[in-house]
């Protein structure tokens, strides 16, 4: 999917949510167990109940890989059953040297027709690169990740000037477009996003932790919006298992109409 | 399998070798295409050729994503084709917030029963303590790679002092114990390897990069070696692709003997 066309379906559905799929077969309603793929089963009303407010879908495959051969197959089906003017996105933070990134590359981008994989900065240029060679296909490279242990390293303070966080940005700027290009930055930290928006203006960004992390969508929707939303905000839990009952997607639905509704709010406000 | 076990292993075959399962239907022999599970049928003949001399595989678990449902079918029977004296190390480069780690090492640890995952530092403590939670199971987090793009960040200067790399060594080592942790250190910058052991002198070292990649096994023996080995050092394409031919297998296992030969030599030198 093209930049334009992303942008094109925020303005459509007036929303910049990404649902994630973290379908866990501990948490998912107890009378879908009986069927005979319950993940995608999960999956599917979830998705029949929010696409209508979605712009993207984020199945994040450790939980489908934690099921093996099965949980790869629901993976398979999930993303081929999600309509195609929703963005799709592989939370899978690889990374490795060159050959390896690129068989990460042909399983999510030709596979499986995925637009985005995440992906994770450690290794540098050249374990980022081959994923950046397939036409409309996006890198949403880890930046500044919200969870406690992203200080560790990411905050380090470097002596030619600035932290990690702020040189990963910098220097993979270098290595493609912003119709190429996203980043990870932890919405519970949406102070920074000010800084982070006078290193990369123009960068489309994902921001996870908003509902069950914690994050405001009003300080990062005021904070993180450029000229073409140059938002993609996540919410997993609070959407997908917001009801363990029978009733669960009527609920997800709620959910995301409740953020999609706000973010409407916003875009008008902010963009 | 424990630190004990590990050594043992290496002080019976006179060898540290690990063999990389990177394997790629565009490289092996054409005549195993005509077969079930081509992946897997290369594989079983490789680990019977080289198992003698072989102290650890290392399945590069993006060449089996890229095929999708069967190239995870045949990592799993790899996986549990491999001799039970023989540690299994999956080189899958994960690391995610607590509950996706959780889900990876679920993956890896219980289903698979791999003794090791390689994990990447950039999001910090909480993002490896999931996999430090199981039993003889390690992790082996990536430290100085050798590609070219390691250096864009691995070697930046911090105002504390030292480079990055340094940083995840000293403060991983807060994470776990000797008997849990590992480190991938790239071959190809030997002389960092006295450095490296002045910072953890007890863990074992990870050395991918023999062969193809171009490191000297010397001096990798030379500088890196702790009073229990403490090195794995990885082969891959060296050995499984060093015939293309039918047979390919006799030809790996003389590779695999000429390194463990070597190998051989240099732990009565060094140990």
């Amino acid at each position: 999917m093209t930049r334009a066309e992303l942008f094109g379906q925020i303005q459509k559905k007036n929303s910049f949510l990404c649902v994630g799929l973290d379908t866990d077969l501990n948490k998912i309603p107890k009378h879908l167990l009986n069927t005979e793929d319950p993940i995608f089963e999960f999956n599917k009303r979830i998705i029949d109940a929010t696409a209508q407010y979605a712009v993207a879908y984020k199945p994040n495959i450790a939980f489908y890989e934690a099921y093996g051969v099965k949980g790869w197959q629901s993976l398979e089906k999930t993303i081929a059953y999600i309509p195609k003017d929703i963005f799709i996105l592989a939370d899978a933070k690889r990374g490795d040297i060159g050959n390896t990134s690129k068989m990460y590359a042909k399983a999510f981008f030709e596979n499986m027709n995925c637009d985005a994989i995440t992906v994770a900065p450690y290794m540098g240029e050249d374990s980022v690169k081959p994923f950046l060679e397939f036409d409309n296909k996006w890198v949403i490279l880890l930046a500044l990740t919200s969870n406690v242990g992203g200080k560790d390293f990411q905050n380090l303070e470097l002596t030619q000037g600035g932290e990690l966080y702020e040189e990963v940005l910098r220097k993979s700027q270098e290595w493609g477009t912003t119709d190429q290009l996203m980043y990870v930055v932890g919405a519970t930290r949406a102070e920074a996003l000010t800084n982070i928006r006078k290193i990369v203006p123009d960068h489309f960004l994902l921001v996870p932790g908003v509902g069950a992390q914690g994050g405001s969508l009003k300080d990062v929707a005021q904070h993180g919006m450029n000229n073409q939303c140059g938002l993609l905000v996540n919410s997993s839990r609070g959407i997908i298992y917001a009801s363990q009952d029978e009733n669960f997607a009527e609920v997800a639905e709620e959910k995301a109409r409740e953020l999609q509704l706000e973010m409407q709010q916003y875009l008008s406000e902010f963009l």
